[in-house]
């Protein structure tokens, strides 16, 4: 997607180096950052300059390639092997990572030649990073009717979509999931505008999304994560489109704290609510979201505290009084019952276990290319 | 309630001056500030340094209390009723305010002599202090069996009570509305504990509502707004009580932005919904609260910025992009169908016309003494 009109991916080679947009700086400073060797990659995925399922498993599947580079001009014989189990436990429950970093090891794993593995490496990196741009594309491209419909029935004004969290370009290499039928949309010349939930405690929608709107000029509005059945229960929102974090084969979804709520009140004023993915992000293992996937609780400094830019620099400041304790839940599930559809690269199937068979008839399929 | 162990309430006289909290400090610094003359009772209105209807009206009887010792000594026959007029302007949508500063003039308007009305209109301002401070125990003390009820039944555990934005002592004069019942089974030492949601934009939650309960040493978790549905679908909310900033005469109700989504997902986990009000808070005159209540729209940098404590001063930060708007809609409107039930002064009453008209028949009650 572009940046002050030029076109980028999150993660790309350049010469020896691999770059990232470092997103801690994200939306006051634009800082791209060079990765030179595979603990570069590691501490990226760590320190969160990258997140998001797509971008993090690009990102691993790079710090790969950076080591088998490393390993070529090494004699350390275990440096790939030990470069992977260190980019797989960066962050433990993201399931591309480990995916990732796999399919590069068995890509290497038949090359005995430093260099030739290396080469191969920057390869499956490359391809990796390339499927996981046309697998966005394709949910662009299967979103975009739901767009075009709305835009149909109202063409007096501007198709009206509430998206939570960022579910952007940002979370991917390009295009995101939620977001990826607005640009498609926003490309085809379809006026719309896009409610952007703030998204707390780490405020991903304030800082990431509208920044990436912004960039790519397409009318946009912050709210707090309050406001959004106040807008849906006057008429002002057509649509909700949001990520997923985890969808079990059933369809029930966890995703970013408050998108449950979204839900709920989207269908108590008869909107619709989708669930934009990519198909890695089921888990075929679970039939009961509530039940079976846990609820990662993180540090409670991240809702006693915000950052943000004080004129001069990004400052840190404490919202609340210095002995009350906090609680830091990272996501909440929203039931199937909820959702209108899953958007996938696939289609647009039911939240449902045989609306998903449908699109995905195999009973354990690994992460997917676009159909 | 007590700071630091000493009981205050948000306003009393002391000597020749009013002195009240300066919220706009809280919860980072406890600051009281004296009131010397009518105009420094409109600027704390205006500017914020007291808010919350309760508060607001005692704010502006005190106000007039000061106008006319002020009237006592100065030539200027006019300056009560200008202060009168001043007061009225400083919040228009405060009910409250208008109601308390007639009051006090009605008081006034038959006594010729000027020390006379000055010892009335203090009269008459401690009065309508006292009177909110009870109207507020008596909420306190009709809401208190729910959280009895709950306790009974989980004799193992504290009550899980989870409240949004700051409808605290703070608000009024003392106990609050919604914190009424919470203070009072403190009280009797019902073991509980406060689920605060922080409230975005204003933070009132984060900031109030979590000072009120430290130094009450009643145990509470701040948490965003996104996570109390969270909460309640893994059973650790037993009941909901918030404020209201208007409720119709069918049950309505006018509260803070957010609420709506709490008594919805209450609905959907089978959470009782409680709202706790003085009658001065129904507005008789309207039947359709999501038709009849204008929804303030408040300044989009609430949005775009947050306020908070940097190590050594409050520092305002911005959140979003430079360029990306904000909107920032005050209220929400639960319609009755989600709420439980309405806690006041009289007693506890369905959210409907006829239960609100079973304790209070006459047809345009003006602001009620406690049963």
């Amino acid at each position: 997607m572009n940046v002050s009109g030029t076109p980028y991916r999150t993660i790309w080679s350049e010469g020896s180096a691999v770059c990232i947009i470092d997103q801690r700086a994200l939306p006051h400073r634009f800082v791209i950052e060079g990765l030179e060797c595979w603990e570069d990659a590691a501490r990226a995925i760590v320190d969160m300059h990258v997140r998001g399922a797509g971008l993090i498993g690009a990102t691993a599947a790079w710090g790969m390639a950076l080591a088998a580079r490393m390993a070529e001009i090494s004699a350390d014989p275990s440096l790939v092997a030990r470069a992977a189990a260190a980019l797989k436990a960066t962050r433990p429950t993201a399931v591309n990572l480990a995916w990732a970093v796999d399919r590069v090891l068995a890509r290497i794993g038949p090359i005995p030649d430093r260099a030739a593995a290396a080469a191969a490496a920057a390869e499956e990196a490359a391809a990796i990073t390339d499927e996981d741009a046309a697998m966005c594309e394709a949910i662009g491209t299967h979103g975009l009717p739901l767009i075009e419909t709305i835009a149909a029935a109202h063409p007096d004004r501007p198709v009206e979509i509430l998206t939570h969290c960022n579910a952007g370009w940002l979370a991917f290499v390009d295009f995101g999931s939620a977001t990826a039928p607005i640009y498609a949309a926003h490309d085809r010349g379809i006026p719309l505008h896009v409610w952007v939930d703030e998204t707390r405690p780490r405020n991903q929608g304030a800082s990431l999304t509208a920044w990436e709107l912004a960039e790519q000029g397409i009318p946009h509005t912050v709210i707090v994560d309050n406001a959004g059945r106040h807008l849906m229960q006057h008429g002002r929102v057509d649509l909700v489109i949001t990520g997923a974090d985890r969808v079990t084969r059933t369809g029930d979804a966890a995703n970013k704290i408050g998108t449950y709520l979204k839900a709920l009140a989207a269908r108590d004023n008869g909107i619709p609510f989708y669930i934009a993915l990519p198909s890695s992000t089921f888990d075929w293992s679970l039939t009961n979201g509530l039940a079976g996937i846990p609820i990662e609780e993180r540090d409670p400094d991240e809702v006693r505290t915000i950052s943000g830019w004080d004129g001069s620099e990004v400052r840190t400041v404490r919202l609340t009084p210095e002995r009350s304790p906090a609680a830091n839940f990272g996501f909440d599930v929203t039931p199937a019952r909820l959702i209108t559809g899953l958007i996938t690269e696939r289609g647009i199937c039911p939240a449902t276990e045989q609306g998903i068979r449908s699109l995905f008839p195999a009973p354990n399929p690994s992460p997917d290319t676009p159909a």
